[in-house]
């Protein structure tokens, strides 16, 4: 933060503009928006703040195994948040530009120039996609190269189409994409896929599917958009003609906010929690993708966020 | 476990009648369900063991915070079971009588005489409501006593009743009835309800609603039903006429087949795991209510569930 900035950032706090909260739930996917549930019903004052509610959950086109729901991802995300907004949880739609820590808990300053005050933080910022790192991956993004197969399958109807990686949701990229695409090729790194059985299962009927095992990608190609991969396939490089190419290999935590709060994280950049969802930080809790955790599911991250209420609760009521 | 029965049940495993499964989940609430649903898209020949499906979260009347639903218990376990079941879970509606572990996993059986082996076991059965031990409560069980508010409640329209108790159950029990019941009381032995605070506030503003603070249970009295009851309040005894009264002191877990099965518990009975629900005994694992943990919510029982499925998985696969 620049000097000048920061100059501004102080005056709003001692002109006391600043809007009082409990609790601040940075992040809107399932971890955040549940935090706010639970949050508003044990009587706090809470914000959720988000430019994005439902994350990256909005981006599954059918999910099986969040107990109780069969639907899309967007509509069970649309109904935490409508669950939170009766309890009381009020939204700001704005980014957190900056946060300090004083003896009375948290400053945060949004991108709309305005600062809140918070008790107690609950950072559930969640991931993000994981890159290549190859020629062609930059240059052809949105012009055949996606992040999300529920997103922009339709776009490939009746094309050939590469998947990068092996696991759940790169065999989930696959089982959609086999619908639409003429032919899907999953070009993976390692000689079995490790996603769950039934979706191999199901994948390995499909006849439009093929599996490349041990292949990483080199380059991809193309003009106004991209016509072929180079990949290096048991030692040999070949390329494949194809119309898009769907990266599917992982997610990282979202992390400069965390860095500055000096939270701990482990190595993956992932944060460290207690099983009560405390960080290292008095006051701040964490939830969601963002912390190092056995399985990253909706249902798993939905009780981290409601857990992670219940800490800040308890902290503020002492 | 008698010594006759002991040897039939040696002869029907030698016999290899047995039935052989990956996962047995002993339990059906939404722990032991969601544990079904992941294991059998693992692709594991499950089991859920239970006679009651939905297990303790059937008796909720509403329920607003589980993520994404509301409604009644009973039709979000349904939910969670059908979804169990379209994913290959098989249910069987039988009590598991003894346990045995051998070398290759574990043998359980059951009360309709027969025998099945698992690889590996989940442990999730929950809880049983406490009881207030004191003269009267066993005599006029059903007739008048209740352990369940959301179950009972509309025997009660236009009468008077007592609620023991001061936390979250009993909260919930005091506004169930306040709609029905011309009378409410709830008799705590606290100076202050421990339950949310918006079930706090919206308790506070009925006026049928009368909360007795300090105050235990001595002695239910009546003829053929529940005329009145004597308490304790600040030293003084007292007694309050009473056409019902409503038990919620909390809950303990069941532990005999986790006994048997030297499954490290901790002194309130409840199961020690570890965070990924590994018990001290390879091969089992817990989840839900009967596990030491921070928020008993069905949420968080999911999740469990969820996380011992995905252990068990790991265990087998190994």
């Amino acid at each position: 933060m620049e000097k000048d900035h920061f100059h501004i950032f102080e005056k709003e706090i001692s002109d006391e503009k600043a809007i009082h909260y409990d609790v601040c739930i940075i992040g809107g996917g399932p971890a955040g928006l549940t935090a706010a549930i639970y949050s508003s019903r044990y009587g706090l004052h809470t914000a959720l703040i988000t430019k994005n509610v439902g994350g990256m959950a909005n981006l599954a086109e059918k999910i099986e195994n969040y107990p109780g729901y069969e639907g899309t991802g967007f509509e069970l995300m649309q109904k935490f948040w409508k669950q939170a907004k009766k309890c009381g949880t009020e939204t700001l739609s704005l980014e957190v530009k900056d946060v300090k820590k004083d003896e009375t808990g948290f400053i945060l300053e949004l991108n709309n120039e305005k600062v809140v005050h918070t008790k107690s933080l609950i950072v559930a910022l969640g991931t993000e996609k994981r890159k290549l790192n190859v020629p062609g991956e930059e240059k052809f993004l949105g012009k055949g190269i996606s992040y999300c197969a529920t997103c922009d399958a339709m776009f490939f109807k009746d094309k050939v189409v590469g998947i990068i990686g092996g696991s759940n949701s790169a065999a989930k990229a696959g089982l959609v994409l086999s619908k639409l695409a003429k032919k899907v090729y999953i070009i993976y790194r390692k000689d079995k896929l490790r996603c769950d059985d039934l979706d191999k299962k199901n994948l390995k009927k499909l006849e439009n599917v093929e599996i490349i095992y041990n292949s990483i990608p080199i380059k991809i190609n193309g003009d106004k958009s991209v016509k072929s991969i180079e990949i290096e396939s048991g030692g040999k490089k070949k390329s494949l003609d194809v119309d898009g190419i769907f990266v599917e290999i992982g997610s990282t935590p979202v992390s400069a906010l965390t860095q500055k709060l000096k939270i701990k994280m482990d190595k993956q950049g992932f944060i460290v929690v207690d099983d009560e969802m405390k960080t290292n930080v008095n006051g701040i809790f964490a939830a969601g993708d963002l912390i190092k955790s056995k399985l990253k599911q909706i249902v798993v991250a939905a009780a981290q966020g409601a857990i992670a209420a219940k800490s800040a609760q308890e902290y503020i009521s002492k």
